[in-house]
C-alpha cells in the first residue's frame, strides 16, 4: 500500500475512526495536525489542496486525497477481516456507517463539539434552539443501537466490522455531550468489546 | 439474485436512487409503496418488520431487509460498471456517497420536502428557523459539485458510477426546494448527461 498520511485534529471522533481502523489493521499512518476551531481547514491553501470541503479527516494516499471518514475506513478495511466477505453483510455494514452519519453524528457528535469544545455560553441562539432536537435524536439512535445488540456482539455478522468502529467513534464519548450511556446496557457491553481488541488505541 | 422488493414512497429521492439503479443495470425490482406522509413508515408493523428506525426506502432481498438508500445502490452496483475496479476509485466513490447524505440530503432534500411536500404555512417555527442556514450549506454542496465538474463529465473516473446516482436523485429537483440550478453550468450539463443513460428511468 501507499504512504498514508491522516490529516487530523485530533479531538476529532471521525479523524480516529481511521487511526483506529489503521491500529486494528497494524498499518502504519503518519499524522498531520490541523486546528480546526482556528480554522485551520479552511485556508485556501488547505481548500485547494487537501479537501475543497474544508474539513477533516482527510486519507492521503501517495499523492490522492479520499475526503470523508467513512470512506478512508472501507480505503483501509476492504479485504480485511474487518470488511465481511459475504455482499449483503458487507452492505449492511455500509448501512450502519450510513446511519451513523446521518443518524447518529449529528446529532452526538455535535452536541459533543457545541457544549464540550465551543462551550454553551459562546453558541449562537440558532444552534442553543436546536439542541432539544438533537438531543432527541441521539437518544434515539442509541436507543436503536441499544436494541440491535441485543443478544448480538457485533453490529454485522459475528465480528467486528467498519461497522463497530465507525459507530464506536462518537458513542463512547457521547457523554460529553449530554447523553447518559449508562442506562443502554448491551451498548455498554459493546464499548467494552471493542475496546478489548487486539490493536486497540484509545482515542486522545 | 434473490427476489429484491424496493419498500419506498415514490416522491422520495432516496428511494429512486434505488430503482434508477436497478433501471440501468436491468434487474427486475417489484415495489410495495408507503405514504411517508401519513404515518405508514411508522407503523408498529413497519418497525418490527422492514426498519427498527421508521424510515424508507428499505431493500428486501429474499426474506433480509436492508435500510439506507446508498447502502442498497451499493449492494445492487457492486460488481457492475457503476462501481469502479480500482480501489482507491471505489473508496472515492464512497466518499461521495457519504457526502450525500452528510452535506447534501439534509439540505437539498429537507428543504424540497417542507416546502413542496408539508408546506411552509403548517412548518413548526423551529423548522422555519433553520431555513438560512440549510439554503446557505445546500448551495454550498451545489457549489462545490459544480467546481469538482469543471473538466469532468462524471463524479469519479470516466464513467457513470454510483456517486453519480445517489447526487442525481435530490440534484434534478433541487428547484422544488427553492434552489436554483441554472447558474451552475456544470451541474445542468451533468444532469442532461445522467438522463442520456441507456436504461435511464425518470423520477415519477
Amino acid at each position: 500500500m501507499e504512504d498514508l498520511i491522516l490529516h487530523e485534529d485530533r479531538r476529532s471522533g471521525n479523524c480516529y475512526k481511521i487511526r483506529l481502523t489503521a491500529a486494528l489493521l497494524g498499518l502504519p499512518l503518519e499524522r498531520k495536525a490541523y486546528d480546526i476551531l482556528a480554522g485551520e481547514t479552511r485556508t485556501p491553501e488547505f481548500l485547494a489542496n487537501v479537501n475543497s470541503n474544508g474539513r477533516i479527516p482527510v486519507l492521503q494516499v501517495g499523492n490522492r486525497f479520499l475526503p470523508e471518514s467513512n470512506a478512508a475506513c472501507f480505503y483501509l478495511g476492504e479485504g480485511t477481516e474487518l470488511v465481511p466477505t459475504d455482499r449483503f453483510a458487507r452492505a449492511d455494514m455500509l448501512r450502519w456507517m450510513f446511519f451513523e452519519q446521518y443518524n447518529h453524528e449529528p446529532n452526538i457528535a455535535t452536541l459533543r463539539f457545541w457544549l464540550a469544545y465551543l462551550g454553551k455560553a459562546d453558541l449562537t441562539e440558532q444552534q442553543r434552539a436546536q439542541i432539544p432536537a438533537k438531543r432527541i435524536a441521539g437518544e434515539d439512535a442509541l436507543a436503536l443501537m441499544d436494541r440491535h445488540l441485543s443478544g448480538r456482539a457485533w453490529f454485522v455478522g459475528n465480528a467486528c466490522t467498519l461497522a463497530d468502529i465507525s459507530l464506536y467513534a462518537y458513542t463512547h464519548v457521547a457523554e460529553a455531550g449530554g447523553f447518559r450511556l449508562r442506562d443502554r446496557a448491551n451498548v455498554c457491553k459493546w464499548l467494552e468489546r471493542v475496546a478489548g481488541l487486539p490493536g486497540y488505541e484509545p482515542m486522545e
